[in-house]
């Protein structure tokens, strides 16, 4: 039994809360400054406003406020803020944990320096906490799992990865049940792109249904799997190589956090949604400021920063020019307003 | 411009007919005795009954009565019929073709030998083929192509492979438009494999349907992505093995060849909807006998014949017992009406 302090109440986080808790362990759930009406509608009705769905009985709801007396005598702080806030929770984590503490990572996400050099999230924590990121354990979760799909036990598989084995064994014991499936790996860095890139490419999964919707023929006979199949298998070739380029086993491409959570990103989300305005036709500022004002894109974040650094590093020599044709065509989209146009001559090395 | 005779006028071998006669070339399309309302129908109204389009005026159609004066000349030989007619195709061409010709094959899939060796089916069309299998030159197209898709002239990318450089840059000019986009690979095995075995991975890519819907829960807020992309995950990692096996570049299965043809594989077809009934609890006896009669399932027909060569090899200590999971529990599933309980703890390499 590991007592279990979640900071953050969005969906994921949430959700990863009914394995945790079904297995005996003292899970407590805060929620951020953002988070207070999710806490209130739990401590009144259990019910989960977002998942709509009611969190376990066992699991205790905390106000940030509380933060202190929540995480007190935790085994293991799960940081299950999204990728925007991640800095805010590394500042939070710096006053919070405790050495011998397990900090588990579920944001997705990658931050980069001037210079391009990129950097995954769980060194971004690390960042703001000086020596006592030293004296804490590492670990995240990546994999394809729909946070709803979790929270109403469909079967699930996803990889525990990071920095020691020990640690891996005892948090994956911690959590594994009859429909969760875990496995673990110790490569960190690997995996921590994988999930990255995976949301990258997740946004060109909408494209071809938008053409299809432009040009009225969404119902027709054959519609464009061929389309996002190619995007598909480009984007596993860019997710690999980006796994292999910052140090990680290009193995990873092919399993769990690699095509399998491309995969489950590739059929829905938010993301999806806003590559099917840019199949459509609509200019990505248009989709950014009007059409799907204010809300938490995080696929098309990272196209942002990994674009951008790929530019970067591409000037200082690091990467070939001819490598990341697909994040670089939808960094155009996203960044410039660039109209979708694929440089398809440009993908699987170049066509030949 | 080339003259290219098709053999065999299913939806594949006449789709492809679209970009070889825009781009010049000279298309005789030859149904095999199969074939022949294909035929009358395309010779009537250009009318090609299963795709439900017209084909080009310029593709000349002939019965196979008259294959001998359509291959006459021809600088390819297409073979497209489906890999149940393989043998037969390998017995025609064995009397059509001529030193010097290039046989390109659509057809997927792979033979066993009594003791389990698998091959791929390009050598199942040599084998009938004496000396002249040496004089003639040989190519494949692999990649996510849905024939109504390419039929329609929707994107699509594919990988011509091959022994040859020198034929396949002359097959991929000829075939090569603006929407038909071709690469080339030597990786002849490599791609003929990975071709196979995503046909074997599409089956499982209708499970989740058909628990949903046993369960009543086809519209429920939460489906089951997380169980698909776990599938497809597991089903790439054991694509990439068995390329590997057997002797191919592990790079084709994260491109066109490996889960790019795999992610539209799972989107759809015959094989998807078979998994579906076995997804509800339906015995694949009963598929085979009554639910889907007659019906061609070329997917289930790999696993058949890789599944049962995996047995063999893994008695013979070619194979680990712990090697390909996923496929040993389809074959169980197709072979020997075993329910659907998938062995989640065996998957990517063994639960830890």
């Amino acid at each position: 039994m590991l007592k279990i302090a979640v900071l953050g109440a969005g969906v994921m986080a949430t959700a990863l809360t009914f394995p945790a808790v079904e297995n005996g362990n003292d899970v407590r759930l805060i929620g951020t400054h953002l988070d207070d009406e999710i806490i209130d509608s739990i401590q009144a009705t259990r019910e989960h406003p977002v998942l709509e769905l009611k969190v376990d009985e066992r699991v205790k709801a905390y106000h940030f406020a509380d933060a202190a007396e929540a995480v007190e005598g935790a085994d293991v702080i799960m940081s299950g803020v999204n990728s925007f806030g991640v800095d805010w929770a590394g500042e939070q984590l710096a006053k919070l944990a405790k050495p011998g503490q397990t900090i588990l990572c579920v944001t997705k996400g990658m931050q980069a320096d001037e210079d391009g050099t990129l950097h995954i999230l769980p060194d971004v924590l690390k960042k703001h906490m000086g020596d006592l990121a030293n004296e804490v354990h590492w670990a995240a979760i990546v994999g394809p799992s729909i946070a709803g799909e979790l929270a109403v036990h469909r079967n699930t598989c996803v990889v525990f990865c990071g920095e020691e084995q020990k640690v891996l064994d005892r948090l994956a014991a911690a959590y594994r049940t009859d429909y969760y499936h875990v496995w673990t790996s110790t490569d960190f860095i690997g995996h921590e792109v994988g999930a990255c890139m995976k949301n990258i490419f997740a946004f060109g999964g909408g494209f071809a249904a938008g053409m299809l919707e432009k040009a009225g023929q969404t119902d027709a006979r054959y519609v464009m799997y061929d389309y996002t199949a190619a995007l598909f298998g480009e984007g596993a070739r860019e997710l690999k190589q980006m796994v292999s380029f910052m140090g990680g086993d290009a193995e990873v491409a092919t399993g769990l956090g690699g095509v399998g959570d491309m995969f489950v990103t590739t059929m829905g989300g938010r993301n999806v949604r806003a590559g099917t305005y840019v199949g459509a036709g609509v200019p990505f500022s248009e989709i950014r400021n009007v059409k799907m004002k204010g809300i938490t894109l995080e696929g098309v974040a990272a196209i942002g920063v990994v674009g951008e650094a790929i530019g970067k590093m591409t000037e200082r020599g690091v990467i070939a020019e001819t490598d990341f044709p697909l994040v670089r065509a939808l960094y155009e989209i996203v960044a410039h307003n660039a109209p979708l146009d694929l440089p398809w001559e440009k993908f699987f090395g170049g066509e030949r």
